[in-house]
């Protein structure tokens, strides 16, 4: 008893990522109730993005601009390109205000059982990338996850023939991290990599 | 280093029940990812269902027709009108398949704290719907929470005045509950309901 153009919107709703179908239902009820306030600006927001916001060619960020904001800038450190997975990891050491360098956005991870391969990756133009001479450091900042780990091992390799050093981000306990709740595969890297105080 | 753009879509989508501002990165960036097949059909189907999509003058329920299709419908049961707080638990209903008469949808419930009267919610519309001779039953089918039974009372003192007869939703063991993980409110009326085999 849904009618078809209700039904559409909570079809389209439950493909957004994190939203099965009951919260699908939810946000389109909360849409249709606010109607002038959220449903119709949301629908212009998309409208627009879709149309203005492109891959950059550089660093495959997104943005309106072309390169993006990030690689057109002057002011950053040319010596140094930090490798992440996805853009949203690009937005969460940009938050960080302590990475002054160019990034290089992998779209995804390798992965034998789904069949990404470096091909299907920008692992290729990120050697291209290396390869010119003012960049000093690659920076592999991957999810210290298995598939994550492996993709960093696989860009290290890669690189090897480039004249630049390979550094990862350091493991260990999180910043108000409580010992006894870490795991122990944090605590024994913390252990590994301890510093004089 | 976000653009406009994508940070403005990031804030609209941020303003949908159960997405917080991280949920609603990884939508965002989802949609651009997916702009074909994903991002530009929400937007249009957004547009469709804002422009479409009214509230039922009977019962509330938001629906391309006016009245409803339930609303509209000649084979339904006139005697029995089925109070409910909101349309989420009008489709949950008629997912059943299991009733057959009319709907009344209020709008919330009432609340002192949030300064919510009967006013404010479509209970006026309700006692005048109710007052209609072939009107036989009102089922009050609001929440087991504080509010909802809160309001059930007020609705079922205000429907004293009316020739109907009143009813509510049976409490008791859900299909497929285990008694030993059910609070002692639900167990206390399951025992206090009990029926014969």
């Amino acid at each position: 008893m849904i009618g078809t153009e209700i039904e559409h919107l909570i079809k389209l709703i439950g493909r957004l990522p994190g939203l099965g179908p009951r919260s699908a239902r939810r946000v389109a009820l909360h849409l249709l109730k606010n109607r002038e306030a959220l449903m119709l600006p949301l629908a212009q927001a998309l409208n627009k993005a879709a149309d203005v916001i492109e891959e950059c060619p550089d660093c495959h960020n997104l943005d309106t601009q072309r390169p993006c904001a990030i690689c057109a800038s002057s002011v950053r450190d040319r010596g140094i390109i930090c490798v992440i997975e996805d853009i949203a990891d690009l937005w969460a050491i940009e938050k960080t205000g302590s990475f002054k360098g160019y990034y290089h956005v992998l779209g995804g991870t390798l992965s034998a059982l789904d069949g990404i391969g470096p091909e299907d990756l920008s692992i290729p133009h990120l050697l291209e990338r290396a390869r010119d001479d003012r960049v000093k450091e690659v920076i592999v900042a991957l999810n210290a996850t298995i598939d994550g780990q492996t993709t960093a091992h696989y860009i290290a390799d890669c690189l090897h023939s480039c004249n630049v050093s390979v550094t990862q981000l350091a493991h260990g306990v999180p910043i108000g991290g409580q010992i006894d709740y870490l795991d122990d595969g944090t605590l024994a890297a913390a252990l590994r990599s301890r510093k004089a105080v």
